[in-house]
């Protein structure tokens, strides 16, 4: 593990030579444009229906990589066909996204997703810096205002929650937008994205991560901030809170401010050690804070994108702060991961396991598993493994 | 097994010496009434939310058993005062049933949800039986009258499908409404409840059981009938299937119908044939017709309601068409829920294993847990086996 050289080269490899190659070949929709992503274990398309999350966040994917790594036609090309599909397709007209379309483009389901929305706009800042074009910066820039004017009730008409009785802020959007701040900053007026950036700090690291806890996260707050005894108010998603922390930390790090990342860093550890199965290894998809039952059956599963957003946040805590605690962390998480969801066989990796760590689900991608955390954790890893001595 | 009596017995003292002073010394809120049903595994309580789906279940359940078995004081007592608390505070006062009330009554999620309605339905109209309370009635008439204007469009204002693009219709409404019918037949015009009955019947029987797959059910299908590659339209509960096979058969012995009760024993042996798991046993708790990756995680768990429906179905079964595959099926599921979700230590079961069988929650009633399905299965089962020999 010391040799961190040999591992970024582990990483990198990975994502170049075997996840990327997976996605170039095997979701591309050649015929009506943008991407299957229901793809079973050997990369065969099981349904054809598209989910906006993971048409943006694989047009995202590819524009990144293009803009970050290396200036590869394919991957170009694949991040601008998917763009266009989204473009066309993907919205009402007026940049209110759909869910989910038809392989044709028809939607599905309506608008009624906030995140949908939000992996529109990193996917179209991305993809217009890929490009120079100012029409995908527009769309991006549009699509992030109507973001803004729904956070204060990002479910509009489909919020089933009764006015006035228990009203809950919920953790997921605060901290996408901490992420998605960073990534259109050069579209946007400087001086708004300080005050936009300092409001999710706020949020993240003062409303939802609760001292009277230790510095966990909770994912839903009252409207005063205050903890709620009920299933929503004890609801807790490790996985969320440490991916998080690596977005703070890299806020931190844009704004200078290394007692943000020490925070963070201290966060993504507690959560870790609170998220651990100390059973069979793993960290836990959700958790109650009073360890009561979740509502949710799958609380015990081990998912993919909570294991390589602990291995990111890990890197990236040891790489800014020196704590030995994040690298031990990482070298348990690196092991875990490896070992369980590689798939030995063929490319790409699992994202669903039982508790005990074994195959779940044999699918390579589905309604929520796309080209998105796997070849972006990969990516992060690498990239900080090779400044790591 | 030969020996019928003393099985009966068995599951006659477990309704009665076990389960129901389970949820009667637990579950009702002296304070201000109706029913907790979030109680962990002693029966303590772990959160205090009012579901409106349990609160009325729970109603029917005191009731039909006071109804059916003895007139017992306590048991209507509990009855009366759940209803009491759903009449006053379950509904918008045009009954427009809430999905779920903080413990003081107060709405906290607005009525989305059609079996709200339905099970307010069906407390009412069985309350109305135990009482010779008039309003109850009403009640339950005017709910069924907003249930039947609903059946085109269940979700109301909260249904995310585009219109026009590929409009599904689902198995569960015109399910509940074969075994609602039944229950609320006093109260209704004999010749309209007719209609009705003749119409549920064949959405569940001609439309929702497919010929094609020899007699199995999907919860979805399109609009004119046919069926729909993809997810929802690939979605199969066999405890659904299974359970509304005793539905069938209720209605098939009421219209004297020995050839809807053949059909309906046919498929239940059918379903549970596909659903059994091989390697664990139990029954899967949602499968792809295809066998493709199944949207929801839960997908193998192994839930108390499916099988306890499935010892109905197969005595029932047995009971009415003397068919020893029933039997055999009956006897293999009853070992697994004894030895499986019966809880050794204290009173009423266990809801939700994991595939292997291992207790996945310890909670003896939650949001979708109430006093229902066990202690009507129990019932059930008691009642039928007390006629077999």
């Amino acid at each position: 593990m010391e040799d961190f050289k040999k591992l970024a080269e582990q990483y990198k490899s990975e994502l170049l030579d075997s996840v990327l190659p997976f996605w170039l070949e095997k979701s591309q929709d050649k015929e009506f444009g943008g991407y299957f992503t229901c793809l079973d274990r050997k990369g065969e398309v099981f349904d054809t229906d598209k989910f906006i999350w993971l048409q943006g966040r694989e047009v995202w994917m590819f524009s990144k990589l293009y803009n970050k790594v290396e200036r590869r036609k394919e991957w170009l090309d694949a991040a601008i066909q998917g763009g266009e599909f989204l473009k066309k397709y993907g919205h009402d007209g007026n940049y209110n996204w759909y869910f989910s379309l038809t392989r044709e483009g028809k939607p599905l389901v309506d608008p009624y997703n906030i995140f949908s929305y939000t992996f529109a706009t990193m996917a179209f800042g991305q993809l217009s810096i890929a490009t120079g074009n100012e029409e995908y910066a527009e769309i991006a820039k549009k699509t992030f205002d109507i973001i803004l004017s729904k956070v204060d009730n990002p479910k509009g008409k489909w919020n089933k929650a009764h006015a006035g009785t228990r009203s809950l802020k919920n953790f997921a959007l605060p901290m996408i937008l901490c992420n998605l701040a960073l990534e259109i900053e050069p579209l946007l007026d400087p001086e708004f994205m300080q005050k936009s950036i300092d409001v999710c700090i706020h949020e993240v690291m003062d409303v939802f991560r609760r001292p009277e806890l230790g510095g966990l996260i909770v994912e839903n707050v009252a409207e005063d901030g205050s903890l709620v005894d009920c299933m929503d108010g004890r609801h807790m998603i490790p996985g969320h809170a440490i991916e998080a922390m690596w977005f703070i930390m890299d806020l931190g790090k844009r704004l200078n401010r290394p007692e943000l990342i020490e925070e963070a860093k201290n966060t993504a550890l507690k959560t870790a050690e609170y998220g651990w199965d100390k059973e069979y290894g793993g960290i836990f998809y959700f958790m109650d804070l009073h360890g009561h039952p979740t509502q949710e059956l799958e609380w015990d599963q081990k998912l993919w994108w909570v294991h390589i957003e602990t291995l990111i946040s890990m890197i990236k805590g040891y790489q800014l702060t020196g704590d030995e605690r994040c690298l031990e962390w990482f070298k348990r998480v690196h092991d875990y991961v490896w070992t369980h969801f590689k798939d030995p066989k063929y490319p790409e990796w699992f994202g669903y396991l039982n508790r005990r760590g074994e195959v779940l689900l044999e699918l390579k991608g589905g309604k929520w598993k796309g080209c998105f955390h796997v070849p972006r954790g990969l990516y992060q890893v690498w990239q900080i493994l090779e400044t790591l001595k």
